[in-house]
Formats: C-alpha cells, sequence, structure tokens
C-alpha cells in the first residue's frame, strides 16, 4: 500500500508468534489442571443425588450471557467511535478478551478454586474470567490507538495476573465485598490503563488530532456498545450475587441507578455543550457511570432513591468529567485517556468504593435479617461489626490503587521494550497498518481528511 | 455552526433544568414511596421459608432482558433510518426510556401494588415499567423529527400517566385481558402519537421531503432494530403472562405468528413495488406487526394456525397501510405519521384486540382445562361468561381509543406552548440542531441534498 | 431507474406469489397437524401434577433466543460484508429463515414428533426450526449473491425437506449424537451450498469482482453478525443438550473452543497476510471454526484442554482456507463460495464430525459415572460399544455428506429452470434488482466502481 512504511519481519511475524506462544502455554497449562466441576462433570453430577434443575448452570448462565455480550459487543463498539480506527477497536477487542479469558481462567483458578492440585471449572469461572477480561478492555480503552496488538497481549499478560491477586487480596484476604466490581474491575482497570497510558506518553500526538475523532456512522456504531452496556448492567452487577434476593436486587438497583446516571448526562451535556447541544462522547460514556457506581453496593440495602442518587452523582461527575478534567488530565499529567475511562470508570469506580464503605458501615441485622449472611457473612457471624465492614471496603479501595498504579508502572517498562511493534506517532489511531483495509476507505477517508489540512491541498 | 440559528438561553436551558427537575421528582417519590418487595428485600424473602430457586427472578428475568433490548435497541435502532436523524432517534429514545421506566414506576405502583403507603418493587414492575416506555416511544415513532426532546420529555410526562390509567381501567376495573398490549401499550402508544401528531401538523414539512428519507446504511442501522424487535417479541408477549404453559404457549404463539407476517409483508411488497423491487420501510416494520396482532389472544388458545393466519393478516394490512393508506393519513387528515406507527402499532393492534374478542368469546372449560383460571379468571370462577369476557374485551378497545384520543389532544396543546424549544420547519429531521455532529456528516450531507435541489445549484 | 433492465410481469410476480403459496401452504398444514403439546397446551399442563417451575420453557427457552438472534443477526449480518448487498443479505436471511421455521416444523414434526395423526410443539420444535434454518442460511452463504429470492425460497423447500430426513437417518435410525449438528447442521448445509454453487456455476462472475469484495462500513456491520455467532454458540451448542451437567459442560467446551479458534485466526492472518496484516474475512469467519468443531463432541467427555486444541485446529484450518484453498476451489473445481462456508462449516463440520468419532470411541463408564445414560443411552444400556459407537458415528458423517451432495444437485437443477427470476451476471451481488435502493447509494457506489473501471470513465 503505497505511503505506509513496510513492517520488517521481526515485527510483522510479532504478533502471530505471541498468539502461537500463549495459546501453546494456556492450552498446555489447561492440560495439566483444569478439570470439569461437579457441575459439568457427568460422572460428578449424577453421583450426587441433584434434580437437573438446581445445576448451577440455570441460575447463572443467563446472566454470564449477558456479560458475555457486554464484554465482546459494548466494550468493541463503544471503542469504535473512532473514525479509522473501527477495525482495531472491535477486533483487537475480540483477540484481548479471548485470551485474557483463557489466562484469567488459570490465574483466578490458581487463587481461588485449586484443590488437590486440579482447577475447577463451570458457569461461575466463566462469568469471573469475563469479568477480568473486562478490566483488561477498560485499560485498553486508555490506550487506545496507540499500541500494537503485540504490546496488548502483553499488557493483559500481566495485567490479567495483577487482576487477580487484587481480586483476591479483596475478597479472600480482606473479605471486603464487592460483587459488581466497583474496585476490582472497574478502579483497576481504568487506573492500570491510565498509568500505562503516561508511561507510554506521546507528546507529538497532537497531529493526528483529525484521526481522533468520531465521524456520523462510526458514532452510530459506538452507541450500540452503549446501548447493549446500559441494558445488561443489571445482569453484570448481578452475576455473581448470591442467589435468591441477591440477584434480585442487584439487578434492580442497577436498572434505576443507569436510568437516572442517562438523565443527569442529558442535563449536563446539554448544559456544558456548546449552543445546549448534546455531545455524543457524553451520551455514550457518561450515562453508563450508573452502572459502575453501584458495582460494589448494588446487592446491599442501597434503596431504590440510593440507587437513583448514586446514578444521577455518576453521570454529573462522569459528564463534567469529559468536558473539564479530560483536557487537564493530558496537558498537566501527562494522561492522554483516548476513550475517557477516568470518567466512565475511574472516577465512577471510586464513587462506587466509597458508596460501598458508607452503605457497608450502615448494615443492620434488622435492615437485612437472615438475609445478611448473604451479604456480609462475616457480620453475620458476629466476626466484624458494620463500622470493621466499612474499613475493611476501603482498605480495599487503597490496595486497589496501589496495586493498579505500581502494576501500570512495570506494564510500561515492559510494552516501551524498543523491539516491539508500537504504531508511529503518525500512524495511531489508524487502521491501516494492522489491518488490510477495504479500498473506498482510502479514498473517502482521506477525502475528509484533506479537508483539514489546507496545506496539504495546495 | 455557520447556517444554523443559535438558540436563545431560555430555550437552551430548557432541556437540562427539565431533566434535572424530572430526576429531582422522581428520586423525591422514590425516597418517599418506592420500596423493594418481598423478593428482593433480604429481610423479607429469608424470612419466609423459599427455596432460592424460587424466586420470581428467575422465571422473569431473561424475559425482561429481552423487553429491555426491545425498548432502547429495538425501536431506537428502528427509528434510525432517517439520513440526518440518527443521533437524535437512538439518543432520544435513551432519554425519554430512562424517564418513562422511572416515572412509570410510580405511576404504576401508584395504581396496582400500593400497599400501607408503599410501592414495592421488583422484577415485574421492571417489565411492566418497559412496556409503558415502549407505549411512549411508539408515540415518538409519530412525531419523530418534528419535536424537540423537551417536548418529548413533556410528552412522556402526561401519557405515562394516561397509560397507566387505562390499564388500570382495562386489567383492574373491566378484567380485561391483554398481557402483550395489543391495546394497552400499541392501540394506546399509536393514537396517542396520531392525534399529536395532528395537532402538531406542520403544513411546510414538505420542503423537508429529503431529509425524511433513509439512506443505504441507515437503512442498515434500522434493520438492527427490526431484527432485534422481531427475535424478542415472544419474550416480550410472554413476560406477564402466567408462569408454566402460559408463558410457553404466548412465546410459541408469538414466533410462528411473526414468522407468517413475514412472509406476507415481503409478498405484499414486492407485489406493490415498482418493478416488484421491495421496499425497505415495509420488510423494517410491517414483519413485525406479526408480534402486535397476537398480544392480546397469544396466551389463549389461539392453536398454532390461528397464529399463523392472524400474522398473515396483520403483514398484510400493515405492508398496505404502508402503501397506500399513510399518504392519505398525511394529505386528507393532516397526520404526519413519521414512522408510520398506523400501520405497525395502530391498525395491527386494533385487529389483535379484536382478535382477543373473538378468541377470548370462544373459550370453553374444555379447552383450557384448569389452566383455565390462568387465562381468564373470572370466567374460571364463574362470575362471567365466555361471551361476557369478550364484550369486556371490546369495551376495553373503546376505552383506550377514547384515552388515547382525549389525552393526546391535551398533550398537543401542551406542546404547542410557544415558549418549547420545538424546532423550526427547516431543522425538522435534523441532527445537527440538538446535538454536536462530527464534521464529516456536514460535508458528505450536502452533498447529496445539493444534488436533489438543483435550482439551488446553480 | 436508468440502468436497470426491467423484469417482465412473470418474473415480478414469482416472489410474491410464491410467498403467497408457501404460507398459504404452511398454514392449512399447521391447522391439520399442529398441537400445543402437553407443556403448552393449558388443559395437558394442568391436568398433570407439575410445578410450574418444571416447564420445559425454563430450561431451554433462554437458549433458544440466542440460537433465535445466531439465526437471524448472526446470519444476516455476517453475511452483509458485500457493500452492495446488504439488504438482500439481511433480507433474504429474514425471509428465509422465516419460511423455513415454519416448514421444517412440519417436517422435523412429521418425522420426529408425529403422535396419533398430530405434531406436538414447544419450545424443543422451536430450537429444531431453528437449526433447520441455520443451514439453510449456511447454504444460502455459498450461493449468496447469485441467486434470487424466488430461488432461494425453492431451495429451503427442498433443502429443509433433505435435512429433515437426514437428521432422522443420523439420530434416530442411527444412534448418532450430533447435539450441536456438526455433521446434521454444519457439514450438511456447507455442502448442500457448494454442490449447488457448483451445478450454478457462473464462468462470467468475475466482471463482478469489485462488488464481491466489502467496504469498510459493510465490515463493521459484518463484524456484528460474527461477535453475536461468537457469543452464543454456547447457548447453540448446549440448546438441545441433556438438562443439568449436559448442557453445562457443552456451554463451557464451546466457550474455550472459540476463544482458542480466535487466537489462532489472529495468528495464521497475520502469519498469511501482506506485510503481516491482518485480514478480516478471517476474523469475521475463521474466529468462528471453534464453534463448529465442536459441535457433535460438545457434550462428550472432551475436556477443557480438547476444547483448546479443538479450537486452535479448526481456526487454523478455516483461515488457511480462506487464504489457499477458496481460490483453488473456483478455479479447479468451479465453485463459486462467496462466504466461504467450506472453510467456516464445511472443513470444521467435518474435523467436528471426525473428533466426535473419536471421543466416542473412547467412552468409558468410569469418565461419565452414570451420566453415560445421557450422552451415549446405546453404550449404558449395553447395546453398543464405545466402539461401535465411533463407527456409527463415522457412518453418520458419509450419510450426511451424501444426502447434501445429491440433494444439492438435484436443487441445482431445480434452481436451474430458466424461467425463475434468477439475476444476470452483471446484477450478482447488487441489491437494486430486488430492493428499492434510497437514492445515495447510486450516486456513492457508482462512484467507487467508476474508478475502478477506468474505461468506462473515458
Amino acid at each position: 500500500m503505497p505511503g505506509f512504511p513496510r513492517r520488517s519481519a521481526g515485527r510483522r511475524l510479532q504478533l502471530p508468534l505471541l498468539c502461537l506462544l500463549f495459546q501453546g502455554a494456556t492450552a498446555v497449562l489447561f492440560a495439566a489442571f483444569v478439570r470439569y466441576n461437579h457441575e459439568t462433570d457427568p460422572a460428578l453430577w449424577h453421583w450426587g443425588n441433584h434434580s437437573n434443575a438446581a445445576n448451577e448452570f440455570y441460575f447463572r448462565y443467563p446472566s454470564f450471557q449477558d456479560v458475555h455480550v457486554m464484554v465482546f459487543v459494548g466494550f468493541g463498539f463503544l471503542m469504535a467511535f473512532l473514525q479509522r480506527y473501527g477495525f482495531s477497536s472491535v477486533g483487537f477487542t475480540f483477540l484481548l478478551a479471548a485470551f485474557a479469558l483463557q489466562w484469567s481462567t488459570l490465574i483466578q483458578g490458581f487463587l481461588h478454586s485449586f484443590h488437590g492440585g486440579y482447577i475447577y471449572v463451570g458457569v461461575e469461572s466463566m462469568i469471573n474470567a469475563d469479568f477480568c477480561a473486562g478490566a483488561v478492555l477498560i485499560s485498553f480503552g486508555a490506550i487506545l490507538g496507540k499500541t500494537g496488538p503485540t504490546q496488548l497481549l502483553l499488557m493483559a499478560l500481566l495485567e490479567v495476573v495483577l487482576f487477580g491477586i487484587n481480586e483476591f487480596v479483596l475478597l479472600s484476604l480482606l473479605g471486603v465485598r464487592d460483587a459488581g466490581g466497583s474496585m476490582t474491575i472497574h478502579t483497576f482497570g481504568a487506573y492500570f490503563g491510565l498509568v500505562l497510558s503516561r508511561v507510554l506518553y506521546r507528546p507529538q500526538l497532537e497531529k493526528n488530532k483529525h484521526r481522533q475523532g468520531s465521524v456520523y456512522y462510526s458514532d452510530l456504531f459506538a452507541m450500540i456498545g452503549t446501548i447493549f452496556l446500559w441494558l445488561f448492567w443489571p445482569s453484570f452487577n448481578s452475576a455473581p450475587s448470591a442467589l435468591g434476593d441477591g440477584q434480585h436486587r442487584t439487578a434492580l438497583n442497577t436498572y434505576y441507578s443507569l436510568s437516572a446516571s442517562t438523565l443527569s448526562t442529558f442535563a449536563l451535556s446539554a448544559l456544558v455543550g456548546g449552543d445546549g447541544r448534546l455531545d455524543m462522547v457524553h451520551i455514550q460514556n457518561a450515562a453508563l457511570a450508573g452502572g459502575v457506581v453501584v458495582g460494589t453496593s448494588g446487592e446491599m440495602m442501597l434503596t431504590p432513591f440510593g440507587a437513583l442518587a448514586a446514578g444521577f452523582l455518576a453521570g454529573t461527575v462522569s459528564t463534567l468529567g469529559y468536558k473539564f478534567f479530560t483536557p487537564i488530565l493530558e496537558s498537566r499529567f501527562k494522561i492522554q485517556d483516548t476513550c475517557g475511562v477516568h470518567n466512565l470508570h475511574g472516577m465512577p469506580g471510586i464513587l462506587g468504593a466509597l458508596l460501598g464503605v458508607l452503605v457497608a458501615g450502615l448494615a443492620t441485622h434488622e435492615a437485612y435479617g437472615d438475609g445478611l449472611e448473604n451479604v456480609f457473612p462475616l457480620i453475620a457471624e458476629g466476626q466484624r461489626s458494620a463500622t470493621s465492614q466499612a474499613v475493611h471496603q476501603l482498605f480495599g479501595l487503597f490496595v486497589t490503587l496501589t496495586f493498579a498504579s505500581v502494576g501500570a508502572g512495570l506494564g510500561g517498562l515492559l510494552l516501551k521494550l524498543p523491539f516491539l511493534d508500537s504504531p508511529p506517532d503518525s500512524q495511531c489511531f489508524e487502521d491501516q497498518i494492522y489491518w488490510e483495509v477495504p479500498g473506498e476507505l482510502e479514498e473517502e477517508a482521506q477525502g475528509p481528511l484533506r479537508t483539514k489540512e489546507p496545506d496539504t491541498r495546495a
């Protein structure tokens, strides 16, 4: 293709070799360690005297499918807003998530369900693996367009391990509650990506400003991502909750929170927009903040009003973040946050963690009745007071921020290895370096670009 | 943006202030009245001696999610067929539905589940709230492109209340059966929108004819809406049906009815099309009429053949409506029905109500066995004959038409308040008045327009 | 429309008349034969002493909905990659599947559930009908762009019957296991389509080469199809499996297999691509091969490692097929395989059948415990050894290939009937012959075409 620098064989071969290596390695580890659990193994399941209706599959699989759609369709298309980076957004999401879910099955398995030398898998491990893939994709959002697929796979390799350890520390060691992952998924994924973006700072990126925007149809594709994320977020937060009232209440709270964040996003977007116009970036992203903000507290006694208030606040903070904070993040802190994950996952994630601190601190035996055992087992068993649970929740937030920041610092150094196939500044936010793009785009896409670079026309 | 009139501060601030006001008001009302029901409250649920598997969540939530997709993806993208109104179609659907579901939770709660001073919520209230949002979006379809978001929110404010009262009169006072809402949702939403469109009649709209059509990709986006609506309609109609055979039979009937309306739509579209060509407008809309027409009778003993026949008829009537009746509606009755909701929801809704009259009138103890209690409790309990039930069903249709027409008449006067931020004729069907549209569209969109207005080129 | 030949009335009327005839005929047959089964009939269901929670609906309907999305959204949009054939891809998928599911309900009903003169229907018949529609759409993929809707309906008429008979021979007569349809759906559908394409060979198609490619947005629409197929494939393979561990294990195996085929597809695509670039055709298709390859063995004791290995192999073979084998298929064997169904469904289907032979041959009472009854009832009951089951599985593959090839040979002769409304070579891969296409396309689409046909410009 004229005008595009050919890559050396050493760079061209990185992606295929890394894919083959990673797939081979996970396959070997699967062979050694991964086994069907008692709900998926025919001998184990039929040895017990269960009714088939009692199989976990029927309680979790519909939620899993919704989460699965969010991870692949939701994140993939949400990131397809860039005018010349749709193939990469959707395609690399596909690749990264497909690797992350295998790798995470191993890491989370070693940490959470390693018994007698084996990892046992079923629908719960599928949900957890998809959750981890979600965190990786959040980080991807911060560095979208500025990294090659090899770098992204290496990021996933590292991030999945750190995600698993952080999750283990929070949920298993600290007894923190975080069903929908305000901390473990959103805060972790966002700050991991932001610190990574800081380390990979590219001062010359301004020149590509035209490619960092959307065009009409790319915005509509992105809305497919937004709407599916919005619709299935109640399933996301409730997927790992306790069965019965736990899943039910979590879904309901998330539903209310999202509806409120949508209204506050429209309000704020019109308020701060030029001539009162709405900005698609806000609608596509900030309207989702209501799902993030109740990730921790959604299973608790948040109350329907509490869900509305939380969502309202999250939508407001997120929209204002896009308008006022993202520019500062780049100019002052040298953090180029392509998708604004700080506004959608970072700040709302922290708010969600703090809301969890508050609602946990207010927990009483009276409010939860015998359901307390499911939401706060340590309080129900008398091992902890509500205040102590709240303090643990808060500590979990700091642990998460620490893991994300330090881990991403190391990750950034890894991704800066000079032989890695990273796109040059001039080819950032551009599909053609990694994809065979059908002819028309070249013609069409050059058009609008030229019109914005008058000096090249003369 | 050059060429676009700037709006005054009074108009620019209407949307943000209305969003904030409405969200604030619903939040206050939620705080005062809305509580978790016994399936979502941990203390209440665990006080009873239920198995977690018995929680309503597992029987209704998958259906709810399908309905949710229909309301937000289905209606949103179906209306995105307009070439320069995709942001508004998808975005205002998002806004309207997010408000309507909160507001409807309150209104339906006061009317249907107000006990001891509180509204109790759970997955059934989520389904009902989404149903009401669906009716609001049907009305939106009739006035699409000709109203601003402020007007739409005011419409929703009024329509949700009227929807709730009409539903209460039909289901609770008259004992009418209408699980899938042929009357309460489709007929009500369509005629509300049509009367509204009549009151808001704009004689000068002809000039915008070029913007009222589709372009190639906008038609493909609209097909996303169509197909998801078509796929999940069996869940829509069956979501509130009685558990067990009721939900199962309703889904099955809807599945057959839709497949028949698809074939009749293709047949009729090719038959009346120029040179035998198919018209995307028909395929996108009339193929769905099979879902509308079995909304009332889907849970009854319609029989598989009855479902096919009903769907066939609905697809036929709907396609012919688009071809022959919509033009008359505008020229003769001054009703500008942007999406043709009269053809997709209006006529098939009335047909569906009449089909319900017929099938209810044929109900026998023999055909339904002990299942009669679930479908026609009043007949099963001996309070009503099948004929009497049929008469009540018919009366329900007239009540619905009355509520919709009178209510929309009032609504139209409200929406005509001169200070409301309504788009001028020249800016109808145009995203740029309410949205910051990425640059490319301006260039591209002007292109085709100019080629169709040769006099402006000279 | 200038430049397009008008069709004669005899041709124009074929589609509407065939639709009406087919719909009328299925309706009459439904009236005569199709009845609600004991889970959908109110009298039958309530006569038994079931809990409503035991209704098959709750175990199968969520899977059905996922399958439904795959058939209509998945196949429809996957085939929308062609730059000027999006309306036809999505629209004819819609039409074909809507007819096929009715017709298949009858054919499969006569063969599998005909008792006392009636066919009894419920959620299982819905799943099976959708499966058959899937096979028809696979065949459609091979002849995409080269046949008119009348021909496609005739193809469906014939293929559904042959599909039903082949399925009956395999599952009922030979006792072959094939839950996810590696043989009955994928192998059958692919080779039926390929042989059909051979019979309908058009030597002059080269001239349309420019229309057989994609453009940027058509590739993104196709990715919607890909991703939804990928996401819901675990539901596809597990939809008809035994309840409990059977469905659970099948979903899990498919999930792993797909993740591995995704990585191997990315690896191979970059390896064989020009300058190491990824090819969208590979990603859109070969990444799905992991779902096809475990269609037979997914419910068996494949083990998680086995699933990864199978997926890896399938993705590799499929990608290499697109790169090296498809061109030979056309040049050497005169098979023009528009969507490359040989690579996505054909070869992976055969691999999947062989994998089923292997895994069935390794079945032991020890590995399956009491679950053996559900997976291999004939082995569990002592009527067959594992080796004998393996031989039967292998024989099933040959039966399938024979039925598909001979049937498609006959079908090809039917579709070549000279009076059928088949597109001329010059109008292949072109929406405008069957659809009213909005104006813009004509302008836009001519553009890129002209630029590629310099001789017509001069």
